[in-house]
C-alpha cells in the first residue's frame, strides 16, 4: 500500500466462488475483488486458468495477461471431475453470496454445477453465467470469444476507414465491455440480496452486451435513416468540423493530435484560430459553424494541419488543450506505460509478485476519497488452498492435507505470489 | 411490460439526484435506473440537457441520442443560478443516496454544488464526479469529450489497419466504457452505505478509465517488449492464424465472417477443416499449431477465402459456428436494428414514447431470473417537477406552483412522455 492506494471494503464480507476463465468473467470478479469482495478462484489443479499461458501445455507463459485480471484474487484448485471435489465445491458455494462461470455452453451443467443444481444447495445464492450469446439466441450454444462478439454485435462495422474491410478496436471490448455490465448487475443484486436476503440468476451474452456500447451508431442510423459506417479517426454518422486527427512531428505512426470543435460551444472554433495564429478567420462566415466548416473540410484540415506539423503531439495537445479547446495526443502503448503521471496518481501501480517480478499495470481508475484500490498480487495456481477451506468450511489442516492426499485438491503448501 | 421484460427492483428506494449531461455520467445513471434506482435528472429549464439536441438551440433535434442514455429516469428543471433553485437542489441533495455530475473542470464548485458543500449537507451520500482527466494529472482542467480520452488512453493507436494512421473505434469507449465503470463503484458503495451509512467520493478521469480496457494492449507489449501496434480486423499483439474476418458473397462493405481457432482448442482447426472440406489437410504436418499456420499465413487466409466466398456470411457463420468454431458474421447497424431475435429476448425494446413515437433500442443486456429490465421513456423536459417535488420534499401542489411562478423551476404540467 503507497500513499496514492488504500485497500477498499466496499465488499467487505462477499464471498464469491469463482468458475470463469480468461477475460469476460474474470474482468467482472476482479473488479469486485477491488472493491473489497473475497474472490476465490476454483481452477484445475494440473493447468488451472487457460489465462495463466500463451502456449498451452506450458504454464505461466503469459503472466502478465492473467495478472491483468486475476489481481486480487485467491486461487483454489480442485479436481471438479471428482465426486470429492464436486462435494467440497458444492459446500463452498453453500457458503457463497455470489457464484460466476463463463465456461463453453452446456459445460457448467454437464459438472452438476448448474443454475437449478446450485440454487438447490443455496436458494439466497447470485448465480451468473456470461456466454458468447444470449440466452435464447439462435446462436446460443455456439462459442465465441471476444472478436466474435465484436463482429455480430455491430462493432466492427463502425470502426476502421471507409475504403477498407471493417477493423476491430484494439480493445477487448467483448470480454471486458460485457465483463463491466455483468460487474454493474451483482454489485446491484448484492445490495438488494443485503436488503432481502434473496438470491437471482444473471445471464448475459456478449454479442448483446455489445449493442449497449454500440447506441451512438444506433441513434445516428435512427435519425439518418442510413447505416451507419466506418469514419477513421473521426465520429461514425457526425459530420462536423475540425474533428478527427491533425499529423505532428516526428511523423511517427502514432504522431498525431486529436482536435475537436463542439457543436455545443462555439467558443471552440474561436479559441482555437487564436492558438493557430489565425484570428483572421474568427469573424469569416465561411467558417462560422461546425456545419459550414464542414462542407469546407479540406480546407479546414489544411488550417489545422499546417501549425500541427511544426508541434509534436505533446506540444500540440498542451497549447490547443490549456487554451480551451478539447484536444489530445495519440499515444502508443509503450507512452502510456511510461507515462509517470498514472503511477503518481495509482491509476498504474506496481504488482510486486513472488515469482514473476514487479509489474506496472493498470488497478481500479475509480478514485475513492481520493485514493486508487490497492493491487494485490494474482494468485499462484492453488496458493489459498489451505487458507480459503480453513477460514469458509472451517477444515483442519489434517483434513486439508488429506484431500490433497487424494488428488482431490492440488498442492497446499504452494510458494506465495507475494510474501 | 412484456413477457420478456420485468420492472427490476435491485435498487429500489435508492434516489439520485444526476447533474450529468452528454453521455459519460448519463450511461451510469441510466444503468443504476434500470437495476431501479430513482434517478432525478436536473435540468436547465430553458434548454435542458445539451444530449436532448443535436443543433444548438433547437431543442429535441435528436431524440434517440437522448434515449439511448436517459431511459427511465425522470427530469426536473431548475434554474441553478437562483437562490431558490440552488436553495431546493440542496433540499433534494439532503434525501439523496448518491449524487453525480460530469461538468466541466471547476462549473460544479462555482455553482457551490462541490464535494465539500454537499458533504456539510449530507455527511452520507456517495458524491461522484466523471472528468476527462484524472484528479492530479497535468490535463486536469483540460475539456474533453469522448475521442479525446480514446486518444489520449491508448485505443486509437491500437485500432485500425497498420499502414494507416490511427482510428476511433465506432463505439464510445470514452463515455459509456468510463460510465460503466463509475456504475460498478457506485452499486458498490451503495452496498457499503446500507450496511454502515458511510458516504465516499468518487472520481473518474476517462483517460484514465480507457486503461481498463487497455490490458490486452499493455500485457501484449510486456511480453513482447515492443509497442503494441494496429492489425486490422486481427488481435494486435498476439501471431495466430486463422484469426480474421473473410470476404463473404456478395462482396458489400460488412460482407465478412470472422473465423478464430484458438490456442487452447486445437480441435477447432480440424473441424473448420471438415466444414470447408478440406479433410485433406487434418493431419498435415505443414498446419498443426497455431503458430505453424501463422508462418504459412498467406495460404491458411486462402484455404478459408476459397470456401466463404461461396457463402453468404450469414451462411457461414451457421455452418462453420454449429461445427464447434467460433465464427460471427459482421453485422452492421441496420441489420443489428432489424435482427428480430434481439426484441424476442427482450435485449431490444420498444420504447413507447408519446411525443417522439415508438423506437426499438437496446436496454440492459443483462437478463435477470430470465428478464432483461423493462424499458421506460425517457423523460420530456420537467416531466416530474410536480411529482419529485411533492414526493421528496412533501410540498404542496400550490408551493410547488409557487416556485414555478417565480421562474425558480421550469413549466410543471408539462406533457408526458407516455401515458
Amino acid at each position: 500500500m503507497s500513499g496514492n492506494s488504500a485497500e477498499v471494503k466496499f465488499l467487505d464480507g462477499v464471498k464469491i466462488v469463482d468458475f470463469t476463465q480468461f477475460e469476460a468473467g474474470p474482468s467482472a470478479t476482479e473488479a469486485l475483488a477491488w472493491l473489497g469482495a473475497e474472490v476465490v478462484k476454483i481452477e484445475n489443479p494440473k493447468v488451472g486458468d487457460p489465462g495463466r499461458r500463451i502456449i498451452p501445455g506450458k504454464p505461466e507463459t503469459d503472466p502478465y495477461y492473467f495478472h491483468m485480471f486475476n489481481a486480487n484474487k485467491k486461487s483454489l484448485t480442485v479436481d471438479l471431475k471428482s465426486p470429492k471435489g464436486l462435494a467440497l465445491v458444492k459446500d463452498l458455494l453453500k457458503k457463497a453470496d455470489v457464484t460466476i462461470e463463463n465456461m463453453a455452453p452446456g459445460t457448467i451443467d454437464r459438472l452438476g454445477l448448474g443454475y437449478e443444481a446450485v440454487k438447490a444447495l443455496n436458494p439466497g445464492i447470485i448465480y451468473a453465467s456470461v456466454k458468447g450469446f444470449g440466452a435464447g439466441s439462435p446462436f446460443e450454444k455456439f462459442l465465441a470469444f471476444d472478436m466474435i462478439a465484436q463482429a455480430t454485435g455491430g462493432v466492427m462495422s463502425v470502426t476502421g476507414d471507409a475504403d477498407r474491410p471493417p477493423a476491430k478496436p484494439g480493445i477487448a471490448l467483448g470480454d471486458t465491455g460485457t465483463g463491466m455490465l455483468m460487474a454493474i448487475t451483482l454489485a446491484s443484486a448484492l445490495y438488494n440480496k443485503q436488503k432481502t436476503g434473496q438470491g437471482c440468476r444473471l445471464q448475459v451474452g456478449m454479442q448483446d452486451a455489445m449493442l449497449h456500447y454500440m447506441r451512438i451508431g444506433l441513434s445516428s442510423q435512427a435519425r439518418t435513416g442510413k447505416v451507419t459506417g466506418r469514419n477513421g479517426a473521426k465520429m461514425a454518422g457526425i459530420n462536423i468540423a475540425p474533428s478527427g486527427i491533425y499529423p505532428c512531428k516526428p511523423g511517427g505512426p502514432n504522431d498525431y493530435v486529436y482536435v475537436f470543435c463542439s457543436r455545443a460551444n462555439p467558443e471552440h472554433w474561436t479559441r482555437l484560430l487564436k492558438v493557430l495564429g489565425r484570428e483572421d478567420l474568427i469573424d469569416d462566415a465561411r467558417y462560422a459553424t461546425p456545419q459550414l466548416r464542414f462542407e469546407r473540410f479540406e480546407e479546414v484540415e489544411a488550417i489545422i494541419r499546417e501549425w500541427t506539423k511544426n508541434h509534436t503531439k505533446h506540444e500540440a495537445m498542451q497549447l490547443i488543450g490549456q487554451a480551451g479547446v478539447p484536444a489530445g495526443a495519440v499515444l502508443d502503448t509503450m507512452e502510456v506505460q511510461n507515462d509517470p503521471t498514472f503511477e503518481a496518481r495509482g491509476i498504474m501501480q506496481v504488482m510486486h509478485h513472488a515469482k514473476h517480478g514487479p509489474y506496472k499495470m493498470p488497478g481500479w481508475p475509480v478514485l475513492i476519497n481520493g485514493r486508487s484500490a490497492t493491487l494485490k498480487p494474482s494468485p499462484m495456481l492453488g496458493e489459498h488452498n489451505g487458507q480459503v477451506l480453513q477460514t469458509w468450511l472451517a477444515m483442519k489442516p489434517a483434513d486439508v492435507a488429506a484431500l490433497q492426499g487424494e488428488g482431490v485438491i492440488g498442492q497446499v503448501d504452494m510458494p506465495k505470489a507475494a510474501e
